[in-house]
């Protein structure tokens, strides 16, 4: 049993729960809260003279606080739940769906953006925010090099950052520093808009990691963010990636 | 036991074994043959008076026959050994690998394209090839539509023919199809040459299909195909796909 | 541009959009409604005469009835509304939850299906509702053989079907078939159920799909059906898998 | 263009390639070499002053490289090629093969093992050896709690370990502290003995993964090392999960 004397000595980083589904609620600025589907993983700690952790203790609290909206707040409430002086870590990964309105025509269309909470708690409670952010690369060699035209391709932008700030904001960081970010729905003006937009505005995968990490540091808000981007080039078969992390 | 009667009078039309990994070898017109990672799907039908079939029959087909090179022949060997008046279905896919030359700097190196045998054993024998090219799409409206610039992205394009050809054959009429193929080694001249020559030969996700299904359509070789291209568009988070299937 | 005429005499099956992101609610008989995180491919038939379909007429007709409960009616009305004389082609995926109660300690949790509509009009509307469902078997063969104990798996059956009939039956018919059906959170009492269930009913891979085939068979609800099961048996590493579709 | 200066003042982590598939050979202790279908990610760390990594440059030195056999001495060539002062980071995955005999009836077939380098060149030359190992793991709990039976499943283990081992060392670690270790090609006396056994041996996560640790501590040949298993828990839709890493 999960409870009995452990004889080897061996105290584990991590034992839990991988990957359930659960339908939760996460907090939004605008709409105040938005249902996900959320898949979860929830650890803690093991001491070495424990034989393991008990499953149903952690699923009593996910099941128990599934009805509360996501907050910062009520994420440390479930790591504190289990915690019994153990270290905790919690991952929420959920579709997180903004409202974009198009450029130029102004329709209004939901972008799906994969987000997540990261939370540990040791000594401390820590908790990084994640959002993957599809954006629009053109490639500046390419600009340079053709008469015309110039190859680009979408992106995915990751970000992490642990502060006072949400999803919103790191999404907002990731399309202002793309050679232009994208709408799900396009008439040929609001086309044209992105298609001129990334033309004029040619990125490198490092010069979007870059711009992005400059306004992360300039945010006072941040306290640590890690960027990358994944650029799926449109003249190969594989993709161009650049990443940086803070120092704390 | 899986040789017992079975009394629900239900005959199954496939049971057996789903992806499996073998180390096999493919033929390769060029070099005769190259190894290949293989993932393996081996049924048959089942009798309704039959509880079950024995995957170490199926096991035993794919093991004996795992030395041999893989062509029309020895998959149709492979199917009627474990047939017993049974249907057969066999599929087979892998990573197969061509040592392509870019267009200016003539630099060689291996691109990437899955590949498949599709195989039916019941009145006849029928054997689909099945190959996923990736490709370069350059989208007309964007084009037309911009002062400069046009929306670009990788395509992967799937065609499964039936007939005396080979994947080299599929893989060519993808890639002469669409705005431009693309190559795994670029220097600087060849990024010029891709970028110029796609903005000279805009597709629509339809063109690019249509394209290639003329070039099927002219190839006497060809008894049956299906094409179908997704393209994985720049300018928004979703993709634009287009299918055709032959009549037989 | 996508309304212009085409000379090449193709007509194409399928063209639109493909895996699209959406938050949207689907019909739940317990609740009412349950809110979902959907998956969507959207494509109409081409005329060999029309250069293109064009995405922002199917991304309107998504989003503008984006706000109705999905249910066979309103789909229905979704693919009329961008037919124009053409074939459409619908496929909405998402994961559905309903709340089961574990057969011992009576706790209720989530558990999660990945549920779709697969629906065509061509000269009639045609809807299919597939459930995917998790249980577990355990292998006939290797508890009859073995002095104690018996190799069990968690399986992934997939069930389709045509007719009067909800998610919640096509997944009630895989569970009522396993070995045993499976539970979120289970406590001691629970597991002994769950183990002990499943031993008493052993299944192979081919006697759980029969098993569903009768009750499916016997329901006069359903016009017609597909079924397949995947067990991703726990003494090797391949699964076994088998399959049966109704003759219409 | 990638050498021109840059004014941002921020280097860069990493930058470079993800995700290009390769032909290429890995050292295998029995046979020599084996062929593999490789994904290679391959980055350097970016000075501030430097607008951008080639990509060609880190094509050259994996098309280059292409033809020698992959050993911790070619990993290191590779890297060092690339370096010009430069943190290099450089992970190589792919699917390992060995040729298993099952225990009874002695029939060898080939199991899969996904294993990978994973290389960084910082002021020392670093390689760590990843291989993930499918395993059967049978609950404690279940069988102490049940009258017969006990629930079980497929496991998968990933270790990760530095110093002068190889990966069979690190898959015959994970096999031998399983409830049970699995085989492709099983006969009924087969499938008897890994019934058989895995119920004399039941193991939590916990359990497993301490027991692998107790063998790697015993190394000495192991410098540092990593362990954790996700168990595909037959009894319920998620799995079980635990960790540990060593210290330096």
């Amino acid at each position: 049993m999960q409870d009995s004397y452990d004889l080897r000595g061996i105290p584990l980083d991590k034992a839990g729960i991988k990957d359930i589904a659960m339908p939760l609620t996460v907090f939004d600025k605008i709409k105040g809260m938005q249902h996900v589907t959320a898949r979860v993983s929830f650890y803690t700690s093991l001491p070495e003279n424990r034989k393991g952790v008990h499953l149903s203790k952690l699923m009593n609290a996910l099941n128990s606080n599934s009805k509360r909206i996501l907050t910062p707040a009520t994420i440390k409430k479930m790591a504190e739940e289990v915690s019994d002086g153990q270290d905790v870590f919690l991952r929420i990964d959920f579709t997180y769906f903004i409202d974009k309105q198009s450029p130029v025509s102004g329709t209004i269309a939901p972008m799906d953006y994969r987000c997540a909470f990261v939370a540990e708690l040791k000594e401390n409670f820590q908790l990084k925010l994640e959002a993957k952010v599809p954006v629009m690369t053109l490639c500046p060699d390419s600009k340079a090099l053709s008469k015309y035209g110039a190859h680009n391709q979408r992106s995915i932008v990751t970000i992490q950052a642990k502060g006072d700030i949400w999803f919103d904001d790191l999404i907002s960081y990731a399309e202002k520093s793309a050679s232009s970010e994208i709408f799900q729905f396009l008439s040929k003006e609001d086309d044209k808009f992105v298609t001129e937009k990334s033309y004029e505005n040619p990125k490198f995968v490092e010069d979007l990691v870059r711009d992005i990490v400059i306004k992360l540091k300039d945010d006072t808000r941040v306290k640590w963010f890690y960027v990358d981007s994944e650029d799926f080039e449109s003249n190969h078969n594989y993709n161009a990636f650049a990443s940086f992390e803070s120092k704390e």
